[in-house]
């Protein structure tokens, strides 16, 4: 970390700071040009708040050189991650497809839906029992039921099941009852959340808060794992621009950042990011071409009649057709779509 | 609510769709040109959903014409609400001035700048207790051992508490020890939270997320009031945008917007938008004569020795010069302070 | 376009505002609801201002249906538009290929690079003469010198030349020098001179402005083409957001989207929009495979040593490498990469 | 400037660095810690682009201690610039009041308007000759003809005139006919402009870009100052951002932030800003007792009527009303509204 002093700051004041600096526990190494004084903290401050030194009324501006993330950050750890979901892997070469409704609406068009998921290529089943809405007037979800039919689909086909969880309440539920815990956009600085799935040893699907910038995505992901639990996987769904073409504007750099920057997986959700059909299966293509570890994508036998999402629903022969390409261009880079410990039924 | 249809859509389709919006309640009424059609929705749409529609493929774009939200809506309650936090008014002619540190840090300092602040002219008291922060490795706060300290500091002052709730858990406690619960940024759209908040009938100090549109934070408040708790104060905080000379970009035309769409009061907090201390007198200032219903500040002792949040806090003396614009600006556009019913011991 | 008028209006004014809709020729469909009026423009609202409407103290909000853009509309002009380069083609099924130094240097060394581009696949040479500088200290190109620089390259290896104009002072040197007109992200909006390149015919590159919304980057277009020139295409290259950790956020979502509002062409730039080399490569696969109509990549033999803009080029090896993904992955989206035309020395 | 090395970085290649940095003039002083090099750059770093320094591999990161400009930059100039608008006085405690049409319609009017105007407080008058309209079918200005228009208005009433440039074709023109030549947000950034207008002494009144940052915005300045003329008024009118309850975001921070980086005065348009009546008066007051240096206000006799931005024009009459709050708001704030010179005829 290094400070930038004001040009008319009093050796006095500077002193001062400089022994701050050293009762807390670095070494501070000053430069005094004519000018002005730069001085650089030695020692390991990857844990420091840039905002404890800016405090200073004498301190002009801080630059942080070490990372405030240590367990997500590659330079620590530098083999890619790999997370198994109940049998199904994701990160390094194993990609994961995660395709379903947005909402569950009842057992048997989830069966039957789930079933062609899978035959289609999908290896994950996303679902949605508890929904954040806009509107306190929508349609909030089918709850605990809907996880109960999530499992229902998993018994015929196998398929491990991803399902948003919005607060703590219902946290052991979703442990005995999902394979990756989704927390959603709007969630991920919801520190209380957080920190309550860092108690778990369960998989973590972390969505990009629609402002966030990587760095804060990493130190939510940084909140889980310091916990004590590293199954942390990445989704970027679209950031909020004055774009209104569609929904929100899909960042793909996220792709080659996050994985210099970590070890951890990321995918992509181009579902939320489009908000229209259309565009959807050439950012899915793009996606996998750029590297990421899989993708999410909302899947339904009737996007018209959806309880919710429906104008950025593919239809099974929609999803099957794009299936088709992402499994070309994942083997083209490498990536495996593991589904092989998926029961047949 | 008026729907596009797209130019090639068939008869049958467009009569579906027809039959959909009957089936859901409304009238449709339908105009036909020579190169589009144009259906409008009549009835009560304001719990409509714009996705309801889109979700077809026929359906090109949608325009909502009745705002989504009904309790927080200024055209259904004509009259601006006045909300009592024990006995200090905020809404209408009655300005709020909310001073405290950024957190708690221990009794002496915290009744001792209550006693500074009151003196200068604040009519409630700020202090948190949980602290949401980027990093885990951060103060995160003391907990309901803050509540603690700031009751004391109640008692001495008799100014009303206003501190943050972070989840759903401590919230009962939160009811019973506070005067105001502050809903942060971060938790703008944590709807579990915002629906728990609907259950009592404590004022809510809801500030606006980072990326939120007014009309998502206007959503928010519905959720809150959905519930039956109409105790809601906007706090505009800073929105996030490119430019990074301050934190973020406070939005002062918020005031004039959300005074015409809403009968509920509005706050600012420069502190948090400013992120250092240069800029916060002046924001103060012209959010007073913008029309704003109050001020959030944030005042510590000795700011470079604050736990969290120091470059963004004045001191009490600074913060008594600042008082003394913010009494004439604030009588000037017809506000009262009100703090007769504050004790003094 | 349909106007939605305030509750409260009074007939009269609605009147008033009905007789100026019809003496502006056009129908004026009128729906009074219980609570609202609603009326409908009938005609050709292409080329309305919505704001010509928004000035009626009575008019709540207007929503256009009808683009305002039609010579750049892919709805009066259902099949892509070629574009030819001096031979080279762009568009539809013809993919381009445009690499070079961001500015250039001197002759040998710019010879020498678009031999080793030709070499590897590119199909254009693109190389800055007159450079964009935010400082007014640092270099601004080598002017019309460079021109003459960039055209003996085309003399040695056959590439069409693609280069920047600032201004409408240097217009005729470049119609004379160049083969595609380059307008920066800068002056998107500078409609002196799109106006002026309306009056030539030809090809342009229009780069979207950082903080351009897709509307207002086809409305560009439509000022070149208004004028006269249809030979424009788009070159995507980041948009401004919150962001950091690129310099730009590359929206590849504007692929679909262009594709399906114009007829024109689509290239993306991810050296500008990624601003740092590591991110280039896959961004590039991604653009190719999400249907883009080509690409533009900055490469220099010694990015180390180039006089603007190193941290984001490539160099000739790691070009070439990019260039045998990129051709199988243009092939498999249908694309051909056209240089048949290009003279062998 | 400081840059940080990668960890990895061979010694060689540091030293490759360091002698680049010494041929360029600058001392280089190296700081090794166990995991990272640090070399500050020390002499005067104003004039160098971070850039030149991230093209290297193996730097990780640069920092900038100095700003990039000089004779923008307050530090070097300690006192307000105060500029002479043929009379009229702006910055430090002069204060300008700049109201007028969007576009000049015909003669009549505009001397009329002038008259209402200048009763009301202005001192100088703004109109709009040559328009940047987003459509190239919209009503683009009278031209030449409109600053003929503007100079019978200003000898009925001695207001100097403030007008938008274009481009550099009719300069000479402006020179002569305006007092004020105003760079518009579309071409804050068109350097071959910016830098015409440094040839000449007129005031420039420069609006920030739509999402220029203020650095970006500071640079803009130091090229009209590079070239000799030091007579820039900065321009505040609002941010692009995803909010779209208002046209732009108003970023009333900029004035304490260009007021501490530079001695140049700064303005506020709320009418750009907020592109809706009703927003405009609380934020004119607003801008004032932040501490701007002047407003710049759209009036027109008839928004209802008028040829451009009609629905963001106050009539004459809530100007007034207005003016009577700015004139005690500026007084508070110490600052006269310089009209003495202006000509009674």
């Amino acid at each position: 970390m290094i400070i930038h002093v004001t040009h008319d700051a009093k050796e006095s004041e500077i002193q001062t700071l400089v022994s701050n600096i050293e009762n807390a526990g670095f070494r501070a190494h000053r430069s005094d040009g004519e000018r002005r004084t730069i001085i650089g903290l030695i020692g390991d401050t990857s844990r420091v708040d840039e905002n404890d030194f800016k405090k200073y009324s004498i301190v002009k501006s801080v630059f942080r050189i070490q990372s405030p993330y240590k367990k997500a950050n590659r330079r620590f750890h530098e083999d890619d991650s790999v997370i198994d979901i109940d049998g199904v892997k994701v990160g390094g070469s194993h990609f994961m497809v995660c395709a379903g409704p947005c909402s569950v609406e009842n057992e048997d068009d989830t069966v039957e839906l789930a079933k062609a998921l899978k035959d289609a290529g999908a290896n994950t089943l996303r679902g949605g029992a508890f929904k954040p809405r806009t509107s306190p007037y929508s349609f909030q979800g089918l709850g605990i039921e809907g996880l109960r039919i999530l499992n229902t689909a998993k018994e015929e086909t196998g398929l491990p099941i991803v399902s948003e969880l919005m607060g703590t309440e219902h946290i052991d539920e979703f442990v005995e009852m999902v394979d990756v815990i989704q927390v959603g956009a709007r969630n991920m600085s919801n520190f209380d959340l957080l920190k309550a799935l860092g108690q778990t040893d369960k998989p973590v699907l972390l969505k990009r808060g629609m402002s966030a910038t990587i760095q804060e995505w990493l130190m939510s992901a940084e909140y889980i794992m310091a916990g004590g639990n590293d199954n942390v996987i990445f989704c970027e769904r679209g950031i909020r621009t004055f774009e209104t073409a569609t929904r929100n504007t899909l960042d793909l750099q996220a792709v080659p950042v996050i994985q210099k920057e970590s070890h951890l997986p990321i995918v992509i959700d181009p579902s939320h990011a489009a908000g229209t059909r259309y565009v959807i299966p050439s950012m899915a293509k793009a996606a996998t071409v750029s590297g990421a570890n899989g993708l999410q994508i909302e899947v339904h036998q009737d996007p018209e009649n959806a309880w919710s999402d429906g104008q950025q629903c593919l239809t099974p022969a929609e999803f099957k057709d794009l299936m088709q390409h992402i499994n070309i261009l994942a083997e083209m880079e490498g990536k495996t779509i593991t589904n092989e410990t998926i029961v047949q039924k």
